[in-house]
């Protein structure tokens, strides 16, 4: 099997060169990458994704930080990361914290242990006591962003989005609005709740925090919650900050013989797929998930790849309502 | 910070020694492991997790192979084998194949790179062409059990499976039912169609070829296939392989105004949280997926850390029938 070093002999270059070339660098001119390819070629040259380490400090890995696995919304994340780090020549490799701080600090570490070139950390929560001092040029935040970490991010405007949502249920004519949203802490969740507030102050409607309800992201505690508070009869809707969220307010909604969305509106946020099959099916937010995790990858391997060329990046992607049957 | 070196020499021990008691591994006797402990709580050290890897070979991290987040199933697979392993003080890195035996065999390299001590192929696709020469101590097969491949396993009995639900689906007065099942060269789905074979010939129902649906595991491609074979009129259930074919297959029924359970019905396979929560709700196989995460974890870091003692094993576990709505 010829190696890495056959081809750069053929090719006349340096391993280096044939490096760059095959991590589709742009720092190689159009004539030696014309020289190096030609050389693959003649000699059936197989470039290995993994063993393409030639520097010893390099791992071509990239870790992936999630809070979980459980929640479908991050496969299309991972599978966008995926696909532009492959076509980078990286592989790459997830953990999950079960958003447990010191955990996410502990894979950190597998950076410093030259075990990963980089990390992208997608939505997993960290916090300003137990992160310790990271080369910002080598881990981006996607989904969410923490500002005590000074790194790139990828997310869409959480605030807007959310504006947004309950902006149209209010244009459909609900006046009582709940908001279930997650857990104190969480960026995206502040933002959310800032902009369900900034969508009823425009409208002229009363923002209270009672009508506020903090619970976790499945179907089954806002399920428990709302059963309870639609008995009041002063609701007329709810916007949910994920899609399961929205599952469990319609089961609710509905042991309560109530129409949807006539009597209760529903909404939801992510769109996965679950909001498109259930029944009904669920107005939502959708995140552009494949993009986001595709862009925080490029990012990230343009930076690993030319960190003197570093500059750090703040993108917004452009998220969109999908109008369905529960609102 | 007090070091495991600190550690050892206050207690009076060798480094090995405290990585031994660290690890809970039992080739320490009882004295010295108190007489360690004692040294960890005067010193107040705390042990990193990804930090322990005292031997430069040792990376106390394990692999597991997955072809896709996508689906919720491996979600619990997964949450079991952290568990197990955090117990043991090792971290897990997690990959996906897209069920490209190629790429599950790149990611195996990682064993002999040192970047993981071992590894739990879960569900990912193999072949033997691909595979190479690998150290079966250090490598667990979940879920799924690929014979060419010499390791351990822990699985649940697919066809047994497979036979009693198709059993329960006759037992209920059903004579004309189709199978949806995976695409071929997958051991598991073999065994499948093998367990609905069995059941219709001891029941006395004929077993043809032409009822067996080959598909993908969403819920989108056997909605398609299932419109067009459900307006002949000669079908009256359906066993699915998955709980999302399940979910296909409802909408289809559903759409051809068909009553389920009694005109039609539908049952799913793994139990995932769409079974419970979809309507009507899918009777599907349970299979014990955090526990098989669980065993595959322990039996593979018990080979890991006592290679000697190593000795091949298949453990299935029992799975279950949850009866509900929908058959």
């Amino acid at each position: 099997m010829p190696t890495v070093k056959d081809v750069a002999r053929r090719a006349g270059v340096s391993v280096a060169t044939v490096s760059r070339v095959l991590n589709n660098s742009n720092r190689v001119s159009d004539k030696t990458r014309q020289k190096v390819l030609k050389a693959i070629e003649e000699l059936g040259f197989k470039p290995n994704l993994l063993a393409r380490n030639f520097r010893k400090d390099k791992s071509n890995l990239i870790l992936v930080i999630l809070p979980t696995v459980a929640n479908v919304y991050f496969a299309r994340v991972v599978k966008g990361i995926e696909d532009a780090a492959r076509k980078r020549g990286y592989g790459i490799l997830l953990c999950t914290t079960g958003n447990s701080p010191e955990i996410a600090c502990e894979y950190l570490k597998l950076i410093e242990r030259k075990q990963v070139d980089g990390a992208i950390i997608a939505s997993a929560r960290i916090d300003s006591e137990t992160i310790f001092d990271l080369d910002q040029k080598k881990i981006v935040q996607a989904c969410e962003f923490y500002p005590f970490l000074d790194t790139s991010c990828v997310l869409i405007d959480h605030k807007k989005a959310f504006f947004e949502i309950v902006d149209y249920l209010i244009k459909k004519g609900k006046k009582n609005i709940l908001c279930a949203i997650g857990n104190e802490g969480i960026p995206s969740e502040e933002e959310r709740k800032e902009g369900y507030r900034q969508a009823l102050e425009e409208n002229g409607l009363e923002f209270s925090e009672e009508n506020v309800i903090r619970c976790r992201y499945g179907w089954a505690d806002i399920y428990e919650r709302l059963k309870v508070l639609i008995c009041s009869g002063k609701y007329d809707a709810i916007a949910c900050s994920s899609d399961l969220m929205a599952v469990g307010a319609i089961k609710a909604a509905k042991e309560s013989l109530l129409k949807i969305p006539d009597e209760f509106a529903v909404t939801g946020f992510d769109n996965i797929m679950i909001s498109r099959i259930y029944e009904p099916s669920i107005t939502t937010v959708a995140q552009p998930m494949y993009e986001i995790g595709e862009k925080a990858a490029e990012i990230l391997i343009d930076s690993l790849e030319n960190p003197d060329g570093f500059s750090k990046q703040k993108i917004i992607l452009p998220h969109e309502i999908k109008t369905r049957e529960s609102a």
